[in-house]
C-alpha cells in the first residue's frame, strides 16, 4: 500500500508562477505520505497552442532540472505531467516538438520518458474544434516506468481513447496507470469519468488522471478538471470537482489482486 | 435509419411459456416498426444450472425451429438470445454443450451462431459466486452476421468484459453490436451500464444489451435486467428497469459516422 498525489495545479501564463504552485502541492503530498506524485499536463505553459513552440525545452532546460529536484529533494517518484518538449533536431531538418511527460526516480534520476501518442485532433458540431497535430509531433505506444512499487504506466490525455495502450500495460504487469491530462468543457462531462472507470475496470487496476485547474477567463480552451483515480473494480476511490487542488489516494495492490481473483478474465500477472 | 427490438422477457420454468411471452414482444417490436429484434440469454430455460443439459437442444429443436418461425412470420432480422445447445457427439466422447447464440435473417434462415466465448466464472466476496464452466463449454471470438443493414456483432453476457472482441467487431464495419445477457444482482449495478456505454463509446457505435427481466422468488439467480442501448458518443439512447418489456431504439449510422468524424480515433471503415 502507498499513497499517490496527484496535483491539479492551474494554467499559469507564467512559468514560475506554475512552478511555485507545482512545488507547494508536492510538498502537501509528500507531507501527507505521498510516494508517487504526478503533476498535470503542459503544466509549465498556458494551455494555449501559440505559446507551446516558445516555451518549448529539451531535456537540459529549466522544466526537466525543477522536476528531476523536486523528485530528489522529497524522495518521491515523480510523474512530470507534460511539457512542450523540442528535439533536437539534425542540421538542415526542422526540429519537431512533442508533448512529453518525464518520469524520475527518488534520486532525481529520469527513468521514463512518454510522448503523447494520440494527439488531440477534434472537431464536434456544436462543441470543440482542436488541432494539436498544427503544433506537436506523435509519439508511440504506451511507456511504461519501473519503480521499486513495481511497474507503472504512464500516457497523457487523449490517449485514454485507446484502451488497447492500457491493456498492454496491464499484461506487463502495471497495477497503476497515471494520465496527466486536460479534458475540455464538451468531452468532460460526456467521456471523462466514463473512460477512466472503463480503464480501470476492463484492466482491473487503478487508473489516476491528473488535470489542470479550471481557470475561467484566461483561455479560449476551458479545462474541465475533475483529477480521478478510479479502482480495479471500476469505482471511483478519490475525484477533485475543477480547482487548483491536491487529491490523495491510497493504492492498494493486494485490492487488485482480489479483483482479479474474483473475476477473471486473463490478467496474465496474477 | 431502423429500429431495433429488445425483448427483456422473464426467467420462466416452462419453455412453452417463455416461447408465448418471446413472440408477444416480438410481435409488439415488429408493430412498432423494428426491422432487428433480439431475445435475451438463455430465453428458453430457467436460469439455473441444474436444467441447462436437461433443456439443450441441437439445430433441429423445437427452439431453433420456433426462432426462425418467428424471422420468417415477421420478416425481422432476430437475434435469438441464447438457448443451451447440446452439440452432436462422435461416438465414444462426451458430449459438449454451449450457451449458443442463433441469429436469422428475415426469410428464417440462420445466417449466424455465437457460442459464448467467455464462460462466467467469478466468485466475489460478499456477493456473487457462479462457475458457468461447470456446464457449459466456450466458444471463441466475436461473431459478425452479415444482413441487409450492414454487418452486426453479436457476443453474450459475460463476453462483454473483453473489450478486444468488440474491437474487432467495429474493425471489421459493424456499427451496432447485440449482446444477450443476463447480469446479476452484484456486478450488475456495478458494471453493467458503464461496460455498455464504454464499450458504445471506444469503438463509436450502437451497443446494445437484452437482458432478461427479473423474476424475484424463483431462482437463487437474480437478475438485475435493464437492457440499454448506448450510442456512439457513449450515451445511452434507451433502456428499461427490471419488468418484463420492450426496449425500442432508432440505430442511426449517419450518427455513428458523424462521431468518427468528430473524434477521431482510426475506425477503419469511415
Amino acid at each position: 500500500m502507498f499513497t499517490l498525489g496527484l496535483c491539479q495545479i492551474a494554467d499559469y501564463m507564467d512559468r514560475d508562477e506554475a512552478m511555485e504552485s507545482a512545488a507547494r502541492y508536492v510538498n502537501k503530498a509528500v507531507d501527507a505520505g505521498a510516494s508517487v506524485v504526478s503533476l498535470p499536463e503542459l503544466w509549465n505553459t498556458p494551455m494555449m497552442v501559440k505559446h507551446y513552440h516558445d516555451n518549448a525545452e529539451d531535456e537540459s532546460g529549466p522544466s526537466c532540472e525543477f522536476m528531476s529536484d523536486l523528485a530528489r529533494q522529497n524522495e518521491i517518484y515523480l510523474i512530470g505531467g507534460s511539457i512542450p518538449e523540442v528535439a533536437s533536431a539534425k542540421k538542415g531538418t526542422i526540429k519537431k516538438y512533442y508533448n512529453t511527460s518525464y518520469i524520475y526516480d527518488p534520486n532525481g534520476k529520469r527513468i521514463g520518458k512518454h510522448r503523447k501518442a494520440h494527439l488531440f485532433d477534434i472537431d464536434i458540431k456544436d462543441g470543440i474544434t482542436y488541432k494539436e497535430s498544427d503544433t506537436f509531433s506523435a509519439g508511440d505506444d504506451i511507456t511504461i516506468v519501473q519503480t521499486e512499487l513495481g511497474p507503472i504506466g504512464v500516457a497523457v490525455c487523449f490517449d485514454i481513447r485507446f484502451p488497447e495502450m492500457f491493456k498492454k500495460a496491464a499484461d506487463a504487469g502495471c497495477k497503476l496507470i497515471v494520465l496527466p491530462a486536460a479534458f475540455n468543457m464538451t468531452t468532460g462531462p460526456a467521456h471523462w469519468e466514463l473512460m477512466i472507470r472503463a480503464r480501470a475496470l476492463d484492466n482491473q487496476l487503478y487508473f489516476a488522471t491528473c488535470s489542470k485547474a479550471r481557470t475561467v477567463g484566461m483561455n479560449e480552451y476551458v479545462i474541465w478538471g475533475h483529477s480521478t483515480v478510479a479502482n480495479p473494480y471500476g469505482a471511483i476511490s478519490a475525484k477533485r470537482d475543477q480547482s487548483e487542488g491536491l487529491v490523495l489516494c491510497d493504492i492498494d495492490y493486494d485490492y487488485v489482486n482480489q479483483v482479479r481473483n474474483e473475476i477473471p478474465i486473463g490478467r496474465s500477472d496474477l
